[in-house]
């Protein structure tokens, strides 16, 4: 009876079984539920209709992955206890819970400084107490402080059962099935030597092909032009709010989205938590609709642009735009809308994304060859171009309305 | 160029092409866009944790099935023109665009009696007002007034494209594999027999198999037990707040939201358009979590057990259940929460639900004999029990509070 | 290094383990690897033509499903012993071992009145001894005289693993993806009361799906027409070229097609074993072909129609052919051919097949109900037909050339 | 009736129509129904068990393909008549109509120096014949001699339909879910730019993707060690076969079988098409079969290491082996098994494969950049290493017998 509420179906990986109580529990618990409510892939659906999975189903995901790499890595005769392995399914399962609206997509705007791992810690750390402590080991693995270092790699690291989640799961819901990864055969071939996650040789081939997956996905949809230009028009609907309530406008909201529109410096940690364990996807979106009509002109319009998807027009390449090109943009706009300079900003825009984000301090993927040596990836791969891969690509962007945009009212 | 924004990506048939401009139109309208906001099956997601899929994916499939009926009804020498494909695949799209928040789970709550069909007729007048009448065959075909009988039947039957895709399409993101139909197959057993859309003899077996992994997942998803406790639970907040509503009390919303709470009688048609095409699934979340805090003890407990997934118990059987059990669990739940008896009927409940709105006024699913006889799947099928099958089944729930609810703070 | 080799890729279920080394052994022995060797669908490729698939994989794949029922019912308390699992898993993987070429098309046709059960039992005894007595568990599980009912009834019973793992293997070869069953599902719900292997009450909507995929599967690829126009072609060459070997004539073959072929009487069970041993479906494909230059035109006329896929035309129906339409057939063809009546049996002939081989003396698969009564299926189920479904189902058959039959030389 | 023929089912894409008469009476052809007796991937299944999908299916399936990719360049606005659509068509189904049993293993072995694409060649001019020249275009294309060259890449070149489908199909039959390629992405990113097939910009991550998977499929399918062992025992078995039949030894197998195993010379085009024509694996295994009792004791032992499964250990490396090893090993087998230095040859060798059969006289892959430019792969690919990956890969083997090897009697 029990244990029928514990078997989830999971379309990805057809059963998720949930291991211990305390597992069960934590899912259970309103922190951990409210990621139902933010999507995984913020505004991707608006390009891949069907990209509406949430943090909630990831973070199940990565947990089943654990528990899988797991029965591997014991089937190698290597020592994991029971206490172990519950800590770092339990550190997997709150890596994300720190993850506000949109996921991504409104980092650093609405909890100030605080990354989303931050922010994770916080809330594993509120969790423990509630839970009088039993998230210890979990916290400690999570921070790389727990001795058996291989842990944290399950948790962190280039070929981490974050990233093997999240690929496969991204994959299968967008319906981009080039990127689906064989995250069994990759968690089959792992090992562990002198207390590091490698893989074992005969898995370089899959690890090749993860690594392509992954810029695949990065490409085709973490870095979709239309992507972008959905997540920078809800950033500037968020600057122009916070703009707005920093002069004292008055912002249709519920109170916890208000708490961060009005903020005046950086809160308390506990206050902010008892506001950001509120907050989703939800909130932004009704307010947006809200916000249509509010009296200034620059929030109605981009809300207007949201809701209707009448999207900025996006150019992309490698070099920062020429200033004389911007300008020209700009004063196109400007001509047309009757805006000043600051304002017309928020319409006419350059700015860049890199994917340095996803590797730098992460440590290289070792193989274990076949003569027990490990070497790096880079090393054992003749095929990939490692400094290529590991360099941080840099694109620019330029954002500016479609001439075509009519609202509908 | 443009070619290449009019195919989407689908993770259950691959690749969706939007064949005509008009169908492009309409599906970038904001009446249209709004479905991308409405989940397909309500709060299913609280038992299957990926179901987050929409309405505006569900159309789309639909009207890509029916694109696929068209060229095996062509490929079989039956005449359909450009513009009653065209016609029938815009009847298809918009056949669910009337839906509100939660899909069925709020139907009939918001906008008074009017049934989601009848507002997505209202819905396709004023898109046929805006788009200079083009729409006039497509709600013909919808209304069930073309002469073409065949296409009203693709659109709405026994074995239309709304159903093909959505068994489809919500075994899939559910993950009950054991729902999934051979849409494929059907589609292209589909023949044209005296204007009657039948099913060749071969495809019969497909049928069977079709009906019945219908009533799987009817049980197993539509009404599995946890989920109507969850829209019982949604329906009763609505009910609550619009009583605190009536009695004139402040509550947080979106202005459609509110109007819809606070409506004195059957408001107008373009106006109800109006507020109704702005309210979708993210209104009522954000309004239920800003409720928790609502002065009103009902109406916050009520949504503290939606957010902290705190459902209520539910016993299900096939009669109605006794008065005593009734009063019983009535007695315990008012001397533990000290509420009066008309209060209490907000947690403990009883109602039925019935199956039957999926067959009555369907007509039987026609087999065209290898002799070329038309006989009813009832009569062409000695394996399904063709009268239960057609029975309307009633269930009736008793729903009361978990004893173990311990509200989070 | 030991444990790698232990792991097979299945297309079916991503990697199955051999869980212990006896297993493994007898997985090496050129009894069992004979069955790369045997089709598990006979001729059905020559309709569905990716049906390649062997009885080595589906053995495996058997037992592969044994042991996720055995994880499944140990979940549930039940004891199981390793002796007992590794047993089961025996008998389910050698329970097929005694089939011979094209699997059930040539059944008593080679090994006289033998079954395929009774020839894999004799294996099993020769296995037996080569395995120092080893087997004497697994003999005792497939015999139903251990002690515990239920591990025959996973081997062989109304919802076997046989069954489970032939029907989804089946359809995913032949791209009949509606026969898929949700082996899974069942499997999670399986259960053992009073030492009978029962289902959980919600599985029985897996179980109603379950029976007519079955039943899909009976009429779209077991029982499909072409099938068994071509085996009952395969099946008057064997018979055509056993007459001839009566009657002396050289006969090219392999020894031991032409020991059953030349052969006497019934065989010493050794001598039967020693020669069936060798035998496979690349002996009759090779002989068959080189029977198409035999003097008989009778045998070398049969062989060109399989060969080059010219099978007979075959009419099915209810009842038995009027002796009047058998006659006017055979009349055409010997007025075409110039055979006499005894040989134009061969190639106009009627006959029957039935699926009650399926279904008698199979108990009903039991429901253990929420109150944890256990009802048969039949009771359970308000929705099948069950006295038509467990009915003896006979299907007459006429087979006659094609008139188009040019043959290719 | 007769459309229903025409279509096929294929577990990998579904249905495959069969577009015209002419195609549908090659596909019936005994010369092409031969290839239902011809496994794609040889022995592969002694690794894989799956692998038993046959030449038919692939030829099948890369027809289907060329469909689709028709399709697309249409919808470019690119000119291709029903004419050239049909000649492209056959061109690639009957392309691998030349191979041999067991695929690439025997090529060479048997008819003598012809490749498998001449004796492809070879057929297609016979069929010409007898369809009254109807394959002249197709025959054209095939040999690149039809002015539009882009229909011989589709046929054959770095990213052709042969490529394409069997990259995906023996993914899909092995269980290596990872080489599986999204060819229907690849196929809507085609495009002809000056009489050349190439690939639009966005498709470039699909390329890198396809370019990655089918090294994968290289190391982890077609140059998988045991396979390679067992391909080597058949090649040593027909090679001793040869030479003993050289020597008048008599031995068992069909007339065609001996054809080539007796022949003296070089044999007639036409003669050796009749015999070619009969030829397939089964002979083999069922002579393999009968050599196991074969008086020469080198005949009787590779033919039952092959059919007990008694493969060599194999030893790979990228240099060749030392002389000295190669002796030291062929000393310890002789000292064992009593055999002369050249008999043990049989036993103990080495030899070398390479990739680069792949890749050699075929062009580079374009890519249409977003500016209208052609760039070759391997400039518009930072990613890859392509002068790492178009070098000609050579991996030397030594081959010796297990210690452990029993025979089985």
């Amino acid at each position: 009876m029990v244990n029928k509420k514990k078997i989830v179906n999971d379309p990805v990986y057809g059963f998720i079984n949930i291991p211990t109580e305390l597992l069960y529990d934590l899912i259970e618990h309103p922190y951990f539920q409210r990621l139902r409510r933010i999507k995984q892939l913020g505004l991707t659906h608006f390009v891949y209709p069907a990209a509406h999975h949430t943090r909630f189903q990831h973070a199940l995901g990565a947990m089943y992955l654990t528990g899988e790499a797991i029965s591997v890595l014991r089937s190698k005769e290597h020592d994991i206890t029971p206490d172990e392995a519950e800590a770092v399914m339990i550190a997997i399962l709150l890596h994300d819970i720190g993850h506000g609206p949109f996921s991504h997509a409104l980092e650093h705007t609405i909890a100030g400084q605080l990354s989303h791992e931050e922010l994770s810690l916080l809330f594993m750390h509120e969790l423990n107490r509630q839970f009088d402590n039993r998230l210890e080991m979990a916290i400690a693995v999570f921070e790389n402080k727990y001795p058996k270092r291989f842990l944290y790699q399950l948790v962190s690291g280039q070929l981490d059962m974050d990233r093997l989640d999240y690929l496969r799961r991204d994959s299968f819901f967008t319906g981009v099935t080039e990127g689906v990864i064989g995250s069994d055969r990759i968690i089959k071939m792992l090992n562990i030597v002198d207390d590091n996650l490698v893989v074992d040789a005969k898995g370089i081939y899959s690890v090749e092909k993860f690594l392509i997956a992954r810029r695949l996905m990065y490409w085709q949809v973490y870095l979709h032009k239309t992507v972008i230009a959905a997540e920078q028009l809800l950033l500037k609907i968020l600057h122009r709010a916070k703009k707005l309530a920093g002069q004292g406008e008055d912002l249709f909201g519920p109170p916890w989205l208000r708490y961060f529109l009005y903020a005046p410096g950086e809160p308390a940690a506990s206050e902010l938590l008892e506001q950001f364990a509120r907050l989703d996807d939800n909130d932004i979106v009704t307010s947006a609709k809200v916000w249509m009509d509010h009296p200034d002109p620059i929030l109605s319009t981009l809300c207007k642009q949201l809701l209707h998807r009448e999207l900025f027009r996006i150019e992309l390449q490698n070099e920062p735009f020429a200033e004389e090109y911007i300008m020209e943009k700009t004063m196109e706009f400007r001509s047309a809308s009757g805006l000043d300079e600051q304002d017309a900003r928020y319409f006419v825009f350059t700015d860049h994304i890199s994917n340095n984000l996803y590797n730098t301090g992460d440590e290289e993927i070792k193989i274990l060859t076949n003569r027990g040596v490990l070497v790096d990836i880079g090393q054992a791969s003749d095929i990939l171009n490692f400094p290529v891969l590991s360099k941080t690509v840099t694109k620019y962007f330029l954002c500016y309305p479609k001439k075509n945009t009519i609202h509908w009212r």
